[in-house]
């Protein structure tokens, strides 16, 4: 049997499998590289033909999808998962796939158009756009939690609040954390407050 | 029990879920509105305050992310999806996440920039960045089907096929389809060939 692998950036959006990895309890291999690989690390593309961060291997499973290595890894463990069965499976699911499609993707363009593109090919006004564009979609968790639940699923900590709370983790690091609803923040220290998040900071320390 | 209903604006990406029940053959009720629906509808914001394309009701379960609508739907109707226990279950999941935040976003930017803002706003620079980080990004599905596959998953259609097609739908809408690989291509002309895609088409045509 072949040890679970992931390529992984500090902070970056591989966190979230690491951090489902830690919160889980499974085995896995850790690959530390600069971030973005692409540039500073191009013998990386003959390994993700992509140059994007995840890349995650289980035997012959092959993964490059934040939010569906979480799904995959709960699946597999079986736990921290909502059942098809259950009445919070539609809502579960639809956290999973907003966290990076609708939250994490704009928050890359901020972090593009104001700090990895070259001077001349900043663009402040489309930072602007999709730094706007992110607080208005967090609005969906922010009225989710509304109603004093501790986590996205109500009691039950699921990889639905990994996926969702490490937009937040990348709120901070871009400096627009203090814009998001008192909801989100919640979740947000209670996330921080984990073993699991914990453990997964220290293993990209080192 | 409640009908299903689906809010869609023609040819957006709640066609995915739309195609998905014409395919699984599930009853659903339709409400069609004009593109951007929060310009021009703003009533809908009452309904999903994001303001965005698809929402979805199945009861009490309320959803606004096309990928993750279909992959609840392909569990609810136990057709056209992949278990958590087959060798292939990772792969369909990074195909569904796929396909909208790393597939279909960068879509969005295209058209964001060249049609739907004001003259002033537009960004031709922008634009083509993301057009050709969409190109780019095709890859992994072109590899995928080299191996001469009818279906991402080989013979069997499953939604993943449903979630990643309508990007390519979405390239030819934006006029660049042609820059895709022949595998790709290949897939597209396979998936409009298909009574369910059909069906779609016909019901938002009405």
């Amino acid at each position: 049997m072949t040890m679970m692998k992931l390529w992984h950036c500090r902070d970056a959006r591989s966190f979230r499998v690491l951090w489902a990895l830690e919160e889980l309890g499974l085995p896995y291999e850790l690959v530390l590289l600069p971030f973005p690989p692409r540039w500073l690390e191009p013998a990386y593309l003959e390994i993700n033909p992509l140059g994007t961060i995840p890349f995650f291997t289980d035997g012959d499973v092959k993964m490059t999808e934040s939010a569906g290595i979480c799904q995959y890894l709960a699946e597999k463990a079986g736990a921290l998962r909502i059942a098809p069965d259950d009445p919070r499976y539609g809502a579960y699911l639809n956290f999973l796939h907003q966290s990076d499609a609708t939250l994490t993707f704009p928050q890359t363009l901020v972090l593009r158009y104001t700090l990895l593109e070259k001077p001349e090919n900043r663009n402040p006004k489309v930072a602007s756009d999709y730094r706007r564009w992110f607080i208005a979609r967090t609005l969906w968790v922010e009225r989710h939690l509304a109603d004093g639940r501790t986590w996205l699923m109500g009691e039950e900590f699921t990889v639905a609040d990994i996926a969702v709370a490490y937009a937040f983790l990348l709120a901070e690091t871009l400096g627009h954390l203090g814009e998001l609803g008192p909801h989100c923040l919640g979740l947000w220290e209670r996330a921080q407050a984990r073993d699991g998040f914990r453990r997964a900071k220290l293993a990209q320390a080192a």
